[in-house]
């Protein structure tokens, strides 16, 4: 176990795994290892680009905090958590398609009824939004959770902000009710750039790449006997709905933000100003 | 651009990187990306399995700071900073071979004269190195930079128990003399576990991997219209010759580090306890 060449070191790294009691992570391990040995050897990387390497990766780490997931950033504008959602959701018919979680999840993020405006301090276009969760095969599910977050009219979220608003705006989880329904008030969001200040931002911008994604709202839907369900609905008349910075876009995940004048809501309330609504049904996958 | 599948977002990827200015830059993040991507689908990589790398990559990243890279760490443990010194180092007869940077290396090492004794504080039996700089065709090297590290006789770098140090030891920057020679003395380092109390402690756990290094001396060597040389070298009777923790181990590294009873040593000094003595001559490539 000495003297090892360029062809010779790759699999006496995986011979060192050959011990591991998990049969999964020896598998991924040797995966890992031999796909990235081949990446070095295919571009014959130089000594300074490993330093390069190095560097960028753990400039990557030291960027994420609480509110901020640069991996998770660079795995998005990779294509990488796309394809990992492609691998694990063939969905059957009735099933909404899934796509990335994205940076700006928050686990805590408050419960309000049905018909409450989460826009807090966010300024913007009013939009009601009213959707329904079924299982795929059209039965309404009751008490699902219904985790929503989204950008301001800036395209800024409330965690990008958090000292200007005082707290989490423009995110909360509701409850489906008897017949699967829910509903809420908001504002609309706009579309965005992925925070571009980091390492994330360096190579999208070495990369001639713009940053940019479609204007989203963000769910995360869960009930029991199904698998959660992490998808966006995107505006059908947001810019770069065809070049989308994390690859996230699907056909099927594109709706109307229908516009309307002022007057009364679907929901009753009488609006002063014009709004928008986003009318969308959910179809969960059973386990 | 929209509705990619497992097997077609691989290239809208690579496609959003066309308009690379660097040609370079577009070549190695192409391999990236397209060896990252097989790596995904050929594990068929779940989305826990996803959130358990994001959080081991930012941990990772996290566990760096000014005196310690545990993403140098990670790649020394996966052998990929073998394999990118294989792969820059194909060397001429007369040099010396290469070898890992490792995660110690600290680039303010004070410049001490030769003969000067480094351990500071450090404990341990006295060692006595000797050593000469040539040109790979033989023709000495006078003034060339010859910067030296290792671990103390517990296997303790400096940068690891600074507090209880005070400062840098077991460290410094020479110069060789006209005839390309150079001397110190210092403490035999001990064989050490690399840090194993970070993300990649964890790996190594997990994959019931010891840690281990064998017995060493780090130099980077520089002289002018050479390449500069990062090279250990090894003592013969160390354990984990065989099964070096980041595959750094080469045969033309190893050496004895010789044991002298009490008495005069080879540079004149009288000692009076028992002392170690390696001998190694370096050669380095022409650019
Ligand atoms: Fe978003
Ligand atoms: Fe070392």
């Amino acid at each position: 176990m000495r003297d090892f060449n360029e062809h010779t070191i790759t699999q006496a790294v995986v011979d060192r795994f050959a011990e591991t009691p998990d049969p999964r992570l020896k598998a991924v391990l040797t995966s890992l290892v031999r796909h990235l040995h081949d990446f070095v050897r295919d571009v014959d990387l130089t000594f300074e680009e490993w330093q390069a390497g190095i560097a960028f990766l753990t400039r990557t780490g030291q960027m994420c905090d609480q509110h901020r997931q640069e991996f998770i950033l660079l795995s998005d504008t990779l294509g990488v958590s796309m394809l990992v959602d492609a691998i694990n959701h063939r969905m059957p018919e009735g099933a909404t398609e899934t796509t990335v979680l994205g940076p700006f999840y928050v686990e805590e993020a408050p419960e309000r009824p049905n018909g409450a405006d989460i826009s807090g301090p966010l300024e913007g276009t009013p939009l009601l939004v009213t959707g329904s969760v079924s299982s795929a095969d059209g039965r309404p599910l009751a008490g699902a959770t219904v985790d929503v977050w989204h950008a301001d009219d800036d395209g800024a979220y409330d965690v990008q902000q958090l000292d200007a608003l005082g707290g989490l705006a423009g995110r909360a989880q509701f409850r489906t009710d008897a017949e699967g329904r829910f509903h809420f008030w908001t504002v609309m969001p706009a579309w965005y750039p992925i925070p571009a200040d980091g390492p994330v931002g360096e190579m999208l911008k070495a990369t001639a790449r713009h940053p940019n994604r479609p204007a989203h709202v963000h769910f995360m839907i869960a009930a029991p006997g199904h698998e959660t369900l992490i998808t966006h609905v995107f505006a059908a008349d947001s810019p770069w709905l065809d070049s989308d910075a994390v690859f996230g876009v699907k056909t099927s995940l594109i709706a109307a933000f229908a516009e309307h004048p002022a007057g009364p809501a679907p929901d009753g309330r009488a609006m002063e100003r014009p709004f928008r609504h986003l009318a969308y049904d959910f179809g969960l996958k059973a386990d």
